[in-house]
């Protein structure tokens, strides 16, 4: 339904609205069953007064074109013999057979209480996996605008590669040759955020009921991409040097998992770096069974205590691990963008599939990034940002020592965003967001991130987004709230005990 | 490998990166066969002279600690035995079973050579699907550094909702409103490019074997989308009022499609507008077999002469109509992004998934269209280019008029960006894309564009992204071009008679 008003036509703006919708009505235009506006959103959307829409509708009953029904609004009688149109005409899909088969796999609403408590003003939030936005580099945007406006060659509004700029590219080459990868332009690509290049990796090795191995705990929503491909996921436990060999062994002699994923530096969630011997360990493994490794390094700039560990990806001169990074850790998460440095089969194939699925990442990002990179800040803004964050890890580290009862476990990170906590025995991690959100302090419990839906004795907490003082106050409150806990669990537990010893 | 340089130490440089390289190789960090990097690579990366490097690699080689092989590089030696690593435990991974099912359904390679010629300096090119850069409404970005660099916020940099901020689907609710389409805020979503949202589409309704059933011709890009998820695609011819109904229906009632996929209004390549009979008339079938429309209308806002017909989705009171468009043939296609209006359910499903694919679109294009469509400037800006395209639109229609020979057939376009023109007979548009380069001038052979390898007979003609000048200049040599395979094909043609009639 489309209307034009005319202001200059000496014509009320009521009967040239009623004029319009009759002769759509007659000429079959607007079918019979059709439902018009609401009178206020014609109003609204024409920039009329409501009144003016009521008296074209009051026009066009008069003449038996439209009528009002009570749940249906106004709808288009049928021409001419004005006969309702038969209400069981209205049938939605039948959307019990819609959706394909894996579609199931999507949970969008996981967090989204979560977040909703988190969000709140009054809390004070670990429960998300960003930085303060006030430590962002927001020296990224200096200049821009006058480089658009006086640009000649619109590089940053136009198409680019699907792989990404050349330059972008080479400045990524760049990095990874500090990171001790000397990889080639050719091994690199960029993505709408690593999350973007986890799911069309899994898109182009997995087909349904192919095995992904994981990390347990691990980043849940890269086993989401796997399960939306009909993948099957197995947890691997960990230890406190990362994943345990002779537990993956097993699974790769029994059933030959197309991948690997791991995130080997300041893993999220637990925090913890791999140790050379089993990052070697890892490398070897998967060259004797000819499996591939997805390394995750979203965490690796950002290291406090001295140089990170060796990647993987540095020791690999076959093609067997697919390096996987970030800006939204480092820079901001709302540019969307990642990158990948593996081996150019790999990137032949996601520059395929990346083609059909969004043509290329967003040109502006790049644009911005590679300014960022190319002219030194880049380096500069991660020396700071480790800086800041070292100052927050030893914060919250304080508070846990100053606050935690003796029962708390937990692992001081190197690097990376969290600390990981083991609560004490009989403390429900379920149980203590909501005793935590009375405190008004978030987190994010530990079930999230396995695949079993074990879990529930961790949470993970986030150092980098709340500012000192509000670190301190948070683990402060937390620690009110496990004690709480404790403390009614104890109740409950003399009550369990006195149920379990009847008089007898 | 990682190398510190400490410039303020007393030790030589060269002594430095030997020392580091062989502890590494000593503690077995750096494993045997770990090929070192090339010696500029490293000088680069390190930012020291290469005869440097080749100094600390002398010393390592000296120690038996690395040598050079022909074809492989430097490359560690297993210690303490020295014994050169077996050159046949360098092995790659076996490609072949690597890549999933569908992942050789994306061929990115298709258009590549075209491109290439397209993108030639001295080439005047109607192969694109872009405008003009300079017509571009530089004025988006007017101000934003300063609102980016004052702003509390944070939002344009920050992570955003999946389904787009809240502000910008509001926006978008307004323009659908003016398009006839009354639908509320949460039946919008955004996306990074409609081409996501094509894809998306795809993943949440088709398992493989499905059937989908597009218009002949059709935008192949959503063609290889459906294709990459197994899905069967099935093509219903058009005549010049669009897609013929009578094909259509004996295909839903033989194979039940999962969706109909068309391109109402000036379709890519063929420029047409489905006429309101076809329109209703699709319509009803969709409803009648229960089947989804995917209604394409990219090209919407490009209307030429006179407003545009209603939409499909205007007659969708039930949810059979899933409307998607975008703001890269509007504004600028280095933004990435689309939008889609659908049922909520479908909203709903696509939301999930788009958080594992790339969490959300870019925050900073969603911010920078709002800000466009809210100030009134995208309503200033369509009314402009309207007016621009109208020009070349007609430019390049006079030029045929002009230089084409009589047995080239070609349709008027109402709006959109394309001439779709019929070859004279016996001229096959893969010649003529050669020729044609030879008088410098592209354009995209009409066979892309079909699901059956047809449409030899065929070329798409850009007009949007050339000049005036050069759209005269463009389609004068084409037509020469078509002149010289003309009389070759003449020539060839009276040989063949001459086979054809041996002397007997």
């Amino acid at each position: 339904m489309r209307i034009v008003i005319n202001r200059d036509d000496t014509k009320a703006v009521y009967l040239q609205i009623f004029e319009q919708i009759r002769q759509q009505i007659l000429s079959g235009e607007l079918i019979p069953g059709f439902t018009l506006p609401p009178e206020r959103k014609l109003a609204e959307s024409l920039g009329v007064n409501r009144t003016t829409v009521l008296n074209a509708y009051r026009e066009l009953k008069a003449e038996g074109l439209i009528d009002s029904r009570v749940g249906k609004g106004t709808i288009v009688l049928s021409y001419p013999d004005s006969e309702l149109s038969n209400a069981t005409h209205y049938e939605e899909p039948v959307w019990d057979h819609t959706f394909s088969q894996y579609s199931g796999q999507f949970d969008p609403f996981m967090l989204k209480e979560l977040l909703a408590i988190a969000n709140r003003k009054d809390v004070i939030s670990f429960a998300t996996g960003i930085a303060s936005p006030e430590s962002g580099p927001l020296q990224i945007f200096k200049g821009i605008e006058e480089e658009i406006l006086n640009s000649n060659d619109y590089k940053a509004l136009l198409h680019s590669p699907t792989e990404g700029f050349h330059s972008i590219r080479e400045s990524v080459c760049q990095l990874m040759h500090k990171r001790g990868v000397y990889c080639g332009i050719e091994e690199v690509m960029l993505f709408s955020g690593s999350q973007q290049c986890i799911d069309i990796m899994a898109r182009i090795l997995l087909d349904p009921g192919d095995i992904v191995v994981v990390e347990e705990p691990s980043f849940f929503p890269a086993v989401q991409a796997f399960k939306s491909l009909g993948a099957r996921v197995m947890g691997v436990p960990m230890d406190d040097k990362g994943m345990r060999l002779d537990i993956l062994e097993q699974l790769l002699q029994r059933y030959r998992p197309k991948f690997i994923y791991t995130m080997p530096n300041f893993q999220n969630p637990t925090g913890l770096e791999m140790v050379l011997e089993r990052r070697k360990g890892l490398y070897e493994l998967a060259r004797k069974y000819k499996v591939f490794i997805m390394e995750d390094d979203a965490y690796g700039d950002l290291s406090y205590d001295g140089m990170p560990l060796p990647l993987i990806k540095s020791m690999d001169n076959e093609g067997y691990v697919i390096y996987i990074s970030t800006f939204s850790k480092s820079v901001y998460p709302g540019l969307r963008l990642g990158w990948m440095v593996a081996h150019k089969k790999i990137v032949q194939k996601c520059t395929a599939l990346k083609q059909v699925m969004d043509i290329h990442s967003n040109s502006l990002s790049q644009w911005i990034i590679e300014r960022f990179i190319r002219s030194g800040d880049f380096d500069k803004h991660m020396k700071k940002s480790c800086n800041d964050y070292r100052i927050k890890r030893d914060a919250m580290y304080e508070a846990l020592l100053n606050y935690a009862p003796h029962d708390l476990k937990w692992h001081k990170p190197k690097g990376g965003y969290y600390f990981w906590c083991k609560l004490p025995n009989g403390i429900l991690a379920s149980k203590l967001v909501l005793k935590a959100a009375e405190y008004k302090v978030a987190f994010v419990p530990g079930s999230t991130f396995f695949t079993s839906g074990e879990g529930e004795e961790y949470i993970r907490l986030n150092f980098t987004f709340a500012s000192v003082p509000e670190i301190d106050e948070g683990i402060k409150r937390l620690c009110k709230a496990i004690r709480d806990l404790k403390e009614s669990s104890d109740d409950e537990e003399a009550f369990n005990n006195i149920e379990m010893n009847p008089i007898v």
